[in-house]
């Protein structure tokens, strides 16, 4: 296995070699080796190991951010070298804090009836895996559920994305000197490449293995989820969703040209590769809807090509086009892949919402890239109507003015089971990184509505285990 | 449907008929119009409906302990009339209280980034499934489980279970009147008697359902779990387990009579009806192993035969004992159904640790009703290689003397990551409502090790969605 430069097509740095089935079950068993030397060290000592790591990092900040630039084509600076780089660093830092004080326990004491309980680490393995857009904030070997497994001090099995297998190596290279300059068992992290997917699976049915922690798409996500759920086995799944943008009338009437501009930067932040892109927007009220997609369409046209992570996002990118085409939707700009490399042009879709009501799978279905879509609403009761028929979302704005106030309270009264994080007037990309932050929601967007990716100490509890002590 | 007489095999009460799919299907529908109201009713409102279902329940105290006696034969008093009832009217007072003082909701602030969280309702019902054993506390119209839904602020769709039909509709008739003084919509409970397991099993497909709570049977519980897993919607499931009591080899040469008195009442609490009995007790030295298990042996042929609670269990108890025979265990007492009704005598299987090995899934499967099996082992690293070979349980004993510190500690080190409840010299049965309670467990225990089914505000949490607010 080798990656590819996504702005050329051409494979890139060393070769890897995928785990078999023996070798997976060994890293399973070896684990249970850390087991309770991470959950009887010392606050401070695993805390060390992350701060340390976190240290080191930032000594290689420069070298790191260029391997993932050349591995994904995400922009070098400010989005690799800062932002996602800071991102990381200070996750790894939060859950440093989290370890010393032990703020993620939620310990409870009843001295009439000699009780006392806590969450407690698993008692083996979270398996944990990363997207591809990502390379460092969400790596399974550097990202959110790695810090938030270690923070609930449980070993780590990481998985590496095959869209940035080198820059994975590297960062495990500094999570590895780390973890034995703090004399922690060395099987409390490990990193495997790539497996078959029936192996992968098999992986849960070990006694090493507790939990899992995944990003990625709906279809692995519910693979392993199932792996995990049969067993009982907590997984963290966060997978799909459009992240819908609704737009009441008199603010849609009032200021359709500044909506537009706001959505479609949001739309290209990151290629349109964030899991929060707002991927579909419901503007009630045909002539304000038809504002927007004519703004939307100039500024989208002019944008260039995006380069797109991996091959395969830009073939279901194009499959998303065509499935829009099918149902009905008019490409108002882009629509197709252009020049070497994984290049995509910006593209808009624009449908009325008697389309959506009879197509809606198509409407719904998350497409990573630069692809976003206008509809054209009837009016404030057909919007709260798309509302209502919404399946799980991580996120979801809503954007009215003071006269829409009434369609207003109704869509948050509705999207506040629908959805993780719910806006008023802002566009969901951009997660920060916060204790409160909700980075979740209900099915299909996550495996369950009750906990958050982000954000610790709450993160944390996905990897926890609840024990009382009696007498 | 009728509901039987334990005690003479007769049926007993009123007619009760089953529900139809597209009966259920509407129950899920209209559930969706108290999801509202309950969400943003005043904390008052809830708590006072709760209140004062308490209050009509003891005002009934009498007549609903005496149907409960004669559908289950457990004892009036004190069992039903005054423990179990008062735990039933406190659970309800605590999910009061947890609706006044909002200690579930999980709150963080983050003003720097606009950023409120809490934790909210699922948005639909919780399909609360309780089971034979406590036909008040753990009643899907009065339990547990039905605390938390409603304490979290959720609609309730409650079964009834068949060997308690005639005292749940008395139950439900108290809580509808106090639901309708409250003037909460009638959808926050509705109740239904039995369906097609098919039937049971869509009922979760539908939008107005959220969530299960039951407590039951593993291949029951099983079953609806892979229906709600498939759907990302939270089960909440206890099952099985035997709850095993380990004794260290100073402790019991001291004290293999005390020891085994200790046990043997535990046994038999209840029937041994419990989902905490200890079914199993691991003695080092088999010396002492055979002064337990000569001093169970007389306490355990002495004690009268069990009414148990229904036909099912006294099949299944009888099936047990028959593949604990088979499994070389030697019967020392009982292994008889007995009498008129659902009788079974109470009954010791004795092994030594080779047969366990040798047959692990037949000596540590649960089996209801008034059997215990005492196990001698070898040794403390023996005992210890139990605990490690363990499966999740609800709870785990340990006794220990002075002398046996060291492998009180390797156990108590093992133990912790395969049980929900960690016992000091104390027998699991008799589970305290309080907040710093674990009734829970690793699978097969629960579906979900992160949870408890008891002690609130903890409790509700099962029930509950997180929920970001930004701007």
């Amino acid at each position: 296995m080798r990656s590819v430069n996504p702005a050329t097509g051409e494979p890139l740095g060393a070769e890897f070699a995928p785990c078999s089935r023996a070798e997976l079950e060994a890293m399973a068993d070896t684990a249970l080796d850390a087991v309770d030397a991470l959950a009887d060290a010392p606050g401070a000592q695993v805390a060390g190991f992350l701060e340390d790591y976190a240290a080191r990092l930032e000594g290689d900040r420069e070298g790191i951010a260029r391997l993932a630039h050349e591995e994904t084509a995400l922009p070098y600076a400010p989005r690799l070298s800062e932002v996602e780089f800071n991102r990381t660093t200070f996750q790894l830092r939060e859950a440093a804090r989290c370890l010393r004080d032990e703020s993620w326990r939620e310990v409870a004491l009843d001295e009439k009836h000699g009780l006392r309980s806590t969450l407690v680490p698993l008692g083996g393995a979270v398996v944990c895996i990363g997207p591809s857009n990502f390379p460092l904030a969400f790596n399974g070997v550097s990202g959110g559920d790695f810090a938030a497994a270690i923070a609930a001090r449980n070993p780590v099995i990481a998985k590496a994305h095959p869209g940035h297998l080198n820059t994975t190596a590297r960062l495990f290279a500094h999570c590895a000197a780390a973890r034995d300059a703090a004399r922690l068992p060395s099987s409390s992290v490990q990193l495997f490449f790539d497996c078959a997917p029936e192996d992968g699976e098999a992986l849960f049915a070990c006694a090493g293995v507790a939990a899992l922690g995944f990003t990625g798409s709906r279809a692995a996500g519910s693979r392993l989820k199932a792996a995990c759920d049969a067993l009982g086995k907590p997984a963290s799944c966060e997978m799909a969703g459009v992240n819908p943008v609704f737009v009441a009338s008199h603010a849609a009437a009032a200021r359709a040209e500044a909506i537009a501009d706001a959505w479609t930067t949001s739309v290209l932040l990151g290629g349109g590769q964030f899991c929060t892109k707002p991927g579909v927007i419901f503007v009630s009220g045909e002539a304000a809807a038809a504002r927007v997609a004519a703004r939307a369409g100039e500024a989208l046209a002019k944008a260039a090509p995006v380069v797109l992570l991996t091959e395969s996002i830009r073939v279901h990118l194009a499959h998303s086009v065509e499935s829009l085409r099918v149902a009905g939707a008019r490409i108002a700009c882009g629509g197709r892949a252009q020049g070497s490399g994984f290049r995509f042009e910006p593209t808009l879709a624009v449908a009325d919402a008697t389309l959506v009501r009879q197509a809606r799978a198509a409407f719904m279905q998350e497409a990573f890239g630069p692809l976003g879509t206008v509809v054209a609403v009837e009016g404030d009761a057909q919007l709260v109507d798309f509302a209502r028929a919404l399946d799980g979302q991580l996120a979801a704005t809503v954007i009215a003015d003071a006269d829409d106030d009434a369609v207003r309270a109704t869509l948050f009264g509705v999207l506040r089971f629908k959805v993780g994080r719910l806006l008023k007037e802002t566009m969901p990309t951009g997660v920060a990184v916060s204790p409160a932050m909700v980075h979740g929601g209900p099915f299909p967007a996550t495996g369950d509505p009750r906990f958050t990716a982000v954000g610790l100490p709450a993160a944390a509890k996905r990897f926890s285990k609840a024990l009382c002590v009696q007498g």
